[in-house]
């Protein structure tokens, strides 16, 4: 499968965090409307009903088609409406149509579900050893799209114009309460033969996060936490958006030709109190909270206005690796869909705000030196998108628990905004 | 208000009115999941829900704000969500956005329109001349939306690859057996001096349907009934949409470009029993239904091919006035959502197939010698639209009943093929 | 061919037209670089060179290849390069790409037009009265592209920011001394049946002028001069392209779309002193001249906000014959790339200002009753341009002399800018 | 300057060297009409007029106006026409409109790089440090846009359907006679760590070439030539433009949108002679040439179909100067417009076909460690294009004698079909 090579999950393991991820999908669908979770809001994005069916459709086809015996799928057609990408599977239903498909209906996607949950569930202790790689394989896969779950959602309700929210906002005293962002400290790490990607043995990893190879590394220095909205702000307010110095040339035409002012979600930047689209609606800018949805971008001209640069991915994961940092959720495991501010709760150690904003970096997305992808359908997975992306590290405050590695390659092509994307500054030492 | 000069309806009996007409609109929505309601498949098409929201919004705006004291909108951020294109009453959602609004809910919505009815309700005993000619006008602006809701909700029932179905497909016995269509008869109409347009103080009438006037005709005969599916295929297989002699030059362009090979919603046209979709489904062409869903140059093309062309508006009309012609639907006032064959329900007189599909003609949405848009928001309502489109006289069977009217001009542009809109044939005389 | 029927014209009196026309073209490249009669600055515009090609063409495909025994094309290849439109005249090269043709080179395409001339000479006292049709059709379609190399030229050297001139500007004596429009006089006509159209044995027409047949005209006025520059720009400094309540729906959708702000080649209209771009180059408004380059949205809007309207094509015809006027250049043969005042030059009866600009109308371009395009290659002339045009009457100062007619009927889509069209207003009586 | 330090070169050489290249220039446009030179066929290409007006106002603006006492630009409005995208010298003319300038003629282009180079040559002795580098930094550029002029100009005849050549091509027996290419050879290089970029202190580089720095290289090996026309054709014929398998993401869908179905330029593949479109004209394929036009996703996909995959530009760096390849035009200095197998002309040693077409890496257009754009203007030479573009390493056949450098890097996006770009297959070993 598109996993490295590690151990094969044991079945009843493998079935226990089954039931527990697709669980976890139905709880993010569950605040929402059928209506709400029909719409497609642009190309990239898709329903929330179509993340529910073709997570289920994997399993369907990557597992219970080939290995159970006498399998016999839901719906015949759900093959060509749930399959997302992948050509060696067959035709597919177009992209920027998935917000047509009014049916099936919500109702039936549920009953989708449920019957290859049994399925799964009766065939898991018969598995052999590809299969649970597969079924590990599709967990991962269900955990990406539950991040995309939300990422998706915010851009779809964000286009409507009453600024409705997702959840609704907690009482100011559960909100982290952080009117200032800790002190950027700049943290400095000798050059170095590093290595770099997922260590063989090491539990489960995506393909593209190996080989495991060592690179050569210039001393440099890296910020302890994320930008800040504040400190996004004063870029905005000395007329960053307006400036082509601090800009590369494709960032420049795409940010004049999209009209971009400010990152999408801020309203009224030019009063006292520019107010923020979130999940929980329209709320207040934090000024100590990460800044997030920047396009690669905005993220490399704040960079250039700060005098400093966005971090290479090696030098994001030597320096994680080598400070000893951990990619867990700040708030425990509860849903938690709002970048918060470092050290609002309790966030330690030499960086912080790590799991609230995925970090681009400047490196373009490639394949590591020896990567080949593997056989079957599972080989379009990562590799086939080796172009024109650039990659991002870290995790998300959307990014499920226990879905994060600091050998984690989260890739989007340079204008994404929707994502949870924000930037760590890097700079030269010596 | 945009309707002609009339006599002012009386407030009982529009009250009467008022409550049917609002509550057909519901009926229409009733087989139809939220899911269903909401998504928008083209810019040119609206959601179900958008309908029953901004046919309420009418009245609410051109009604109860203006006329009834004390009124106070339900939700004042309606206003911006749910006009249509009133430069006169503020900005407004982008059209091709109106799909993007999960919320309102459906169950909001329908609230909304609950909340309109009852102040409506109350305010009518009450209404002046003025508040009750536009409570007139709001009538006659949801029937047609009644018809846009069908017409919208087909297009976007097309897109889904299961072919989803509206309703169930009604049992074959009560199906009309039509395999053959009536000969089609050839009505001949000296020439003449023909009063054209709605006569004063008959009753209601759009704008743009006067002020009546004389032309001249000349000699003429028209078709007794539609064109058929069935002709329509020998078109098609006699390879009309591959030759550029039957075509305008701009509906070349556009059948090239779209790559159409037939009516959108033909199926297996190369096959011994083509499949057209319908509000039922799929369902086997029937040789003797009107064709329908042809865009302007389609069916030009056609009457090319077929040694015809298409009527005026004013043979049109002239032809039905002589011929005593009548406007109705067939199968008394129920639902009837797919056009069926002339003949099968008892269709009689010298025209037939009438209020089956609208029927294009070769006459340009122009005004009337005289026209004048009226005053207030209601001037917006017709003459802004007159460059760039064709009449279609008639009814469609998605037309609700007591909606049809024989100066009625309906106005599409020439490449517009989501209506009910198929043709009948004319020729020159002499 | 796709003249109405009429008289066969005399060889000889051909030849020497033919001449007479040919010449002309030629003298219209003069004052240009192969540099200028090369480059195509939009789709809709054709180089100078392409014209003089695809006129050459025209003779050698409709009448040498198919009358002239023996004659061999000068290159097969330019079938295909300069091929207008012609479905039945086989495949062609795409009307975007015509300013890609930097081979053959201008040298070459005057061989082109002299080999064709001599064998168009050489054969015009042995035609029979099919090829002489023919050639008369052929003369009268290279005086239609005359103008349009002017129009199409004069759009190339407005888009360059050096604004070239195609001739030096005439010394101020010698030009028209106007500050002044005439006064504006409003001519009255009585409600007519009215004869429309190329009256049969007059000479020339093409097939769209006829049939000739009687319409119903209700009472009316019309200006005596067409709207000048001064009056527009009264419109334009009162904010009439900021304000929807003048456009039609498309209009303003487009003027929003394209950013119009006043008409193309105004420049510095917030100043005193507007400049116009001129084939003359950049010059001061004259408030006297015609307005020129309006699209039939900006023609229609200007005429709501002045409190009248666009005349239709047959009020236009009627008034013009019944007040006997004539269609001629004012200032005799030579040329005139450029509007001039009424009055002017010389200027007289009860209209004024005609062959300065075409006029817009309300009609659409329709066909006539009884119109039927004639066979062969044109019958593609006029017919299959009838839909989503407007007809445009009189004649512009870019009109060859001696190619207007009172009954001609040039048509454009409604958004096209770049011919020297104006308009005239009309309004009501009674 | 946007060069990376270096010694500054004496005024005398510059002069000699400035004499030269600019006369170059004008060789490459001497076979060309103005027309030839003054078309636009796309927008990423510029038409040869451009070139030589943009190359000459690189020189007035960077030096002679900052450092020649007293001059004064040729024409002040240059400055806007010929500003290529200089964001710190001001507004410039649209980059798809460079096509529409007819005016200045090409004679007054001529003109203004004469009057340019008599003030360069007059200023040379006197220049100072600052400048001195400045102009070979403009010779350098000066020599890129020659190979441009030549790639755009190709673009522009192969959008010609008359196919025309730019040059007559030689006689049969001075043409390289390659039936077949070389044997392809394997050339194995161990895993090291190799220092990449130029050297400070020997002589000229762009600032993208450096800072110099280590890189980690695992052992790879590398093919001794490019791959040829014949290798490619049978890539073609096995379907490869046809199964996605071979294809990244990107790449299979540019290939279908567009309908790429060989390299640009190949006509009649399916036949047993295939044509090739070359600045000779429409020739016959030739197996032992190297392919050529070839954008990124084809080079990767022929390589994934061959079994191989393409080079970092570390590897092909490191390989080249390992193997001591030197980069030289094999035909002597003379115009060589059409790559050449490798070995027809005496080519020797480890790798062939060097110079003959650009080769496409693996690697991201990033910048190195360490890289800091340069202040002033040429800041944006190179460092704002650093994303989204791949590296191609090399040099073409259409690239001026003495340009090429084994650290040179070129970049463009991916789908880039316009530049000589071909591709060397790479391997990992061990």
């Amino acid at each position: 499968m598109g996993a490295t090579a590690a151990a094969v999950p044991a079945a009843a393991e493998l079935a226990r965090r089954y039931a527990a991820v697709r669980r976890h999908s139905l709880a993010l669908a569950e605040p929402l409307s059928p209506e709400d979770q029909c719409v497609q809001s642009m190309p990239d994005a898709s329903p929330t009903k179509w993340h529910l069916a073709h997570t289920t459709w994997f399993f369907e086809t990557l597992v219970l088609q080939p290995d159970a015996p006498g399998y016999r799928p839901v719906d015949p057609r759900y093959g060509y409406l749930f399959n997302s990408y992948y050509e060696a599977l067959g035709p597919r239903h177009p992209r920027p149509q998935r917000g047509l498909l009014t049916r099936p209906t919500q109702a039936e996607v549920l009953r989708y579900r449920q019957a290859v949950d049994e399925a799964m569930l009766a065939f898991l202790p018969h598995a052999g050893p590809g299969a649970l790689q597969a079924v590990e394989l599709g967990l991962h896969h269900e955990q990406q799209h539950q991040e995309l779950m939300l990422t998706d959602l915010k851009h779809l309700l964000s286009a409507n114009p009453l600024h409705p929210a997702y959840l609704p906002a907690p009482p100011a005293a559960a909100r982290p309460a952080a009117p200032q962002a800790s002190a950027l400290r700049w943290l400095a790490f000798d050059g170095a033969r590093a290595d770099i990607g997922h260590p063989v043995h090491d539990g489960f990893a995506f393909d593209n996060e190996g080989p495991r190879h060592a690179v050569l590394l210039h001393p440099f220095e890296l910020a302890s936490r994320p930008v800040s909205c504040g400190e996004y702000l004063q870029f905005v307010r000395d007329g960053g958006y307006r400036d082509p110095r601090w800009w590369l040339s494709d960032g420049w035409a795409a940010a004049q030709t999209a009209g971009w002012l400010a990152p999408p979600g801020w309203h009224e930047v030019e009063t006292a109190q520019p107010q923020v689209f979130t999940l929980f609606g329209l709320q207040p800018l934090q000024p100590a909270e990460p800044v997030c949805h920047l396009s690669f971008y905005e993220a490399a001209a704040y960079a250039a206005w700060a005098g400093a640069r966005l971090p290479t991915e090696f030098e994001w994961e030597h320096a994680m690796r080598h400070a000893g940092a951990v990619l867990r959720r700040t708030g425990g495991g509860d849903l938690h869909p709002h970048p918060r501010a470092p050290g609002a709760a309790g966030d330690a150690g030499a960086f912080e705000g790590l799991h609230e904003v995925w970090e681009w970096t400047r490196s373009a997305y490639d394949p590591y030196p020896g990567f080949r992808p593997l056989g079957g359908a599972a080989s379009e997975y990562n590799g086939k998108f080796m172009v024109g992306q650039l990659v991002l590290r870290g995790a998300s405050c959307a990014t499920p628990p226990g879905h994060a590695r600091l050998s984690y390659r989260n890739f989007f092509p340079p204008a994404a905004r929707w994502q949870f994307s924000g930037l760590r500054l890097a700079r030269d030492l010596g």
